[in-house]
């Protein structure tokens, strides 16, 4: 039974997107691309322009014939700088697909909800095909799709910090809402995390850090392409309620348990 | 590489095992077996005994020469009713295998340490090989391991539950101990908690509910094969650390994020 | 030790406003504010003035000379209804004071970070002492902080949902940044809610709901206000950092626990 | 309206009890115990007896015309060496209770629940009333009870690790099943753990390192007294059900929010 990742009418059958930064060397990378399965992988733009280590050489060692290029504009504090480091990917690579990054805090990373609008604004009107990275803002995602971005990718975690779905609650909000293609971003430190966005109903996720950082990238890309794959299939599977009532085996089922509470 | 799940000098490839209670039907359970990968399945032989609603036949129904038998005492109460079904199991099935359950709680169907222990001792003495069934209590983990056990089965939840590792900071210094082989058991609602359970360090997971009421039984069970192949490939791999620091790609990595706190 | 909290110049002793809405009567919402110890108290204007159910004399109903009063734009969709409800409320109440609420979302109640941004712009140019209601966002809380509100007041989880600080890393984060005095508003359902915003440093709580809706909303507000006392005096006197060695009354103490994790 | 806690048949009116190990001299310690509002004062008697770093003169310090004496058995591995404490306990303060620790995990600090079983059916044939430390277990709660102890003592988290409610779902059990009176002892780190275990339906809690270890005890302790207060008052106050739907303070109330899950 298919089920493509459709964006901006592309389909796509990994649910896996990667970053490209923060591996030992493009061995590495290209060994836990291989096995992760990922069809599209991020690229820090201005990394590259500026030659940032890491990144010397980064385009040439992507098989671009192979993994479909996802410039991201790592970097920019406005959405001015979002814009030209956008049109300095289309240049270099010839997409016009764009990872917006618009990222003014110094210390925790985290995406400006009024800059990213604006940039994503300008981007569409430029002919960019825009997936903006964003704070788990169920508002925020409904007012970029309605813009027409392509997909949003709201934060699980500050990036790096491999701490999870910390916003839970909210990503459940915009994945049942879901007004364009939902793709979980930043902060993923465990398979279990980028299961557990799926199984919530993400369309996608996006991972680098836990991949890059693992003691054997390779062995911890095929692990979390097994998750995603594992988190979408239980999402169509339809699972079981978390009830109320413990349910053995048998015919004495459903005796009270506490009262459900909130979403964790 | 292989990594074999050994337990009582014998070695499995799979880390899921299933229980057979709650589906449909038994065609259904054959190919969610079939899907799961499972070698080791567990049957409420007191149930079977008692031709209780679904257990009708089910021995005759399981490919034994296929499927490693693990009988289970559910229904007990007591040590002495424990050790009387586990006895008729063997009676019945020819395996000295038992999963050890005694549960007075007629609630929340948790079960009872000092019976269990008991249970185990005499059980021990007459030749089983026991499987027991507790709290997410490390000591008493110990202490049975210590009397010869061939696992440890912490519950994640109660039975039937679907809430996940609601004790997961003991089940984590219980893996880490880890005195027998760790079978994480009840309360398993989603492939993501199976994930979890697994990068802990857990040995294997025991699930029934979750898969027997999914929408579709064979699906879920596919999923939760990956994610436990998932959970436990990264816990091999070696997982980065959660960190106290946001860290993008690039030089200026490092920043101080919120202090890190107690495990969830 | 006094420790009052100051906003837009003006001290207070209680760090717990409370909200009107939802009350049985008046007679109870009265001594449940007179319960809590709040002094600043939040209307929704636009009810107040359609003569929504429970608003028709809210107005009268408080004693004004007591409270500071602290109309919000609740009803408001976009910036320009929030800055009609804004001036039609100082033209009622006489203050320039407002709790900017900015809905669109009818569903979940979540605030429009891109509008909100613009009121509070429009508002602050018109002289008001501007409150803005927020997702748990830090870097939309700097912003309208450096346009010059008066506070910022970030969301627990969604209105009315009782379901505590389902953001709470960012809150932490915002708490630490406290770009202006932070007032954790909506969402928190139990004293132990207010207690946790308090001790990750929160200036103020707002709570409506919670108390408004308890079976006895007396005795509960006395008890928010207990908690809120309390959280606040902890983040005060220094709590033990969560540690990752147990650690016994005795010489033997630091043994390795379980290594911390991310904030939950 | 009186609401006294009542163990043994003998009534308290502070539901917070203190433990007197580490804190920096007996000065703060009185200061603290003063400022907590604690009737009952736990020591480690063993402790006393080996002249164990701070436990010297430490019975002499204590008021005991004004605190009642809780003298634990810490230090105990098995049932016969708590036995052998209690009794030295009893020779030395006159008083029959004590709290029982039974505790041979030298690196987690986790209690055995075979042993203070054991120890449990001893004291109370020797005539001592009995306070008995647990992990989260219900069932062991319930046998406990049934054996006669005065109390039932679950710990929150691993002794001094000031995590909180690690095994809240039991907990909740726990108090919803209250076979004898509830103290919530062990692991609790802030003012808001000790609500939340309240606010549950615990009887009491028990602190020692999150005061003696805060930066300012004196003002931890009573920060923690308002929190026992607050939630205390606000279990009997009856909280509003976590709902699973935002609810604004209109007509309009009642969406559909996310799906209510399990205990957290």
């Amino acid at each position: 039974m298919p089920d493509p990742l459709v964006i901006a009418g592309k389909p796509f059958n990994s649910r896996l997107m990667l970053g490209t930064g923060k591996f030992k060397d493009f061995g590495v990378m290209r060994e836990a691309l291989e096995a992760s399965g990922a069809e599209i992988v991020t690229v820090a733009i201005r990394r590259v322009e500026l030659g940032a280590p890491g990144h010397v050489g980064l385009l040439e060692a992507l098989d671009l014939s192979r993994y479909h290029l996802l410039p991201n504009t790592a970097g920019a504090r406005t959405a001015e700088e979002a814009v030209r480091i956008a049109k300095l990917a289309r240049a270099l690579t010839g997409t016009n697909w764009v990872k917006l990054e618009v990222i003014p805090d110094p210390t925790y990373l985290l995406p400006d909800p009024l800059e990213t609008y604006r940039a994503a604004q300008e981007l569409l009107e430029a002919g960019f095909t825009v997936l903006p990275y964003i704070g788990p803002d169920p508002v925020l995602a409904q007012k970029l799709a309605a813009l027409g971005t392509a997909t949003v990718m709201p934060l699980g975690a500050p990036i790096g910090s491999g701490w999870g779905l910390k916003g839970r609650a909210f990503i459940e909000i915009l994945t049942k809402e879901r007004p364009a293609p939902v793709v979980v971003d930043a902060g993923l430190g465990l398979p279990s995390h980028a299961a557990e966005a799926m199984e919530l109903g993400a369309d996608a996720v996006l991972v680098n850090t836990a991949i890059a950082e693992a003691k054997d990238p390779v062995a911890m890309a095929a692990a979390f392409r097994q998750a995603v794959e594992a988190g979408r299939a239980a999402y169509l599977a339809g699972p079981m309620p978390p009830r109320a009532t413990a349910s053995p085996s048998s015919p004495t089922a459903g005796i009270p348990l506490p009262q459900p509470e909130a979403p964790t």
